[in-house]
C-alpha cells in the first residue's frame, strides 16, 4: 500500500481478511448454534435467551429464525416439501457465510428431518452444533402459544410437524436440553456450558 | 434472569439483541458497499482492499462476491436472465441481515441491470451505498485478466456483459471511483472518506 500512482497497468493485489483474523479480533470462534425442534418446544426463545447472554460477554451474535428469512431471503418459498428442503438448505448456506464473518450464529427452525439437518451439517462441518429442544409433543400442544395445533388437529394446516408431519427428533445432537421441564435459565446454562468445554468462547 | 425453576409453565421471556446493540459493541454503523461495474473492472480486489483497510481500524466486515455465494448459496441458480436477477436479490436479502448482525457488509458482483440495483436498494434503504468501479470497456477488455473478453468476442460466451449484453451504469451512485485510471490505494481512500463522511465509521 506504497506510493499513488496513475496508471492502468498497475498491479492490483488482492488483499485478504481470512476468518482468522476475524476470529482473533472478537476474541472468540465463529459456529452455528442450529436449534431444532416441535413448534412450541421453545427453540426461538432459547436462542434469543442464549444470545442475549453472549451479546453481554462480548460475543458477535446473530439469529437467523422465520421472522427474519421467511420475508426476505426466503420470500419466494411455499411451505411444500421441495420448498422447506431449500428453505433449511439456503439458511445453512448463510450460516456458513456468518461463520466465516466471525460470528456465533444461532437458527430457530424446526427442521425436522434429519436428512435436511445432515446436509446442514455436511455444509458446516465442524462448525455444525445441533441443539435440540426436547419438549414432549403433549407439552408443546398444551401450550400452543400461536394457536397453530388447535388449528392442525381440527385439519386446517396440512403436514403440521408432531399432528399430520414426522418429526425426526436428532439422534446425535450436539446440545440436548430438556425445553419441556427446565427453567430457561438452565437450557441457557447447558448451552454455555458446552460452548465454552469446545472452546468456541472463553470461560467468562 | 433469577431463580431457577422447573417448571413446564414458566414463562419464557422473549429476549432481543437489537442492530444498536451490536453497532454500539462493534463501534461503527452497520451499512452495504454495493460495487458495481464490467468485468475486470476491479470490483473484488478494490472490495477487499477496502476490507483489508477496514480490518485494520477494527471494524466488522464481510465481503459478499462470487467466490463465496455461486458455489454455495445461489449454487442453484443458473446464468439465464431470471437467475441473474434471483442470484442478486438474494445477496442483497443476505446483505441484509449482515446489516442488522452490525457488519459493515461489501458486495462485488457485476449486476449490470439499474433494475436488479435497484431492487436491492429498495431491501435496504439507506444502508445501500453503491460504488460504481467506472472502468472504460476497453481498459477492462485490454486487460482480461480472465480470458473472458476474447471468448466473449469468439462467441463463446452467450450475453456477456459490455459485449453482447448492456451494462448500465449507475446514474446516482453514492460513490464513483475511476478504477480505470487511479491507484488502488487513491481508491480505497475515496471509499474511506465517503464511509467517514457519512458517519458509519469514525475517523480513526
Amino acid at each position: 500500500m506504497g506510493d499513488i500512482q496513475k496508471s492502468s497497468n498497475i498491479v492490483w493485489h488482492e488483499a485478504q481478511v481470512s476468518r482468522d483474523m476475524r476470529e482473533n479480533m472478537n476474541g472468540h470462534q465463529g459456529a452455528v448454534l442450529w436449534f431444532t425442534g416441535l413448534s412450541g418446544a421453545g427453540k426461538s426463545t432459547l436462542a434469543h435467551a442464549v444470545e442475549e447472554r453472549l451479546h453481554r460477554m462480548g460475543v458477535r451474535t446473530f439469529v437467523i429464525d422465520g421472522d427474519n428469512v421467511r420475508h426476505g431471503l426466503c420470500a419466494d418459498l411455499s411451505f411444500s416439501d421441495a420448498d422447506r428442503v431449500e428453505n433449511i438448505r439456503r439458511v445453512g448456506e448463510v450460516a456458513k457465510l456468518f461463520v466465516q464473518a466471525g460470528m456465533l450464529t444461532l437458527t430457530a427452525f424446526i427442521s425436522p428431518f434429519r436428512a435436511d439437518r445432515n446436509q446442514v451439517r455436511h455444509i458446516l462441518g465442524d462448525d455444525f452444533i445441533e441443539v435440540y429442544c426436547n419438549t414432549p409433543l403433549d407439552v408443546c400442544e398444551s401450550r400452543d402459544v400461536k394457536g397453530l395445533y388447535k388449528k392442525a388437529r381440527a385439519g386446517e394446516i396440512a403436514d403440521f410437524t408432531g399432528i399430520s408431519s414426522p418429526y425426526e427428533a436428532p439422534e446425535h445432537a450436539e446440545i440436548s436440553v430438556n425445553t419441556g421441564e427446565d427453567s430457561l435459565d438452565d437450557c441457557v446454562e447447558q448451552v454455555l456450558a458446552y460452548l465454552q468445554a469446545k472452546g468456541v468462547i472463553g470461560n467468562v
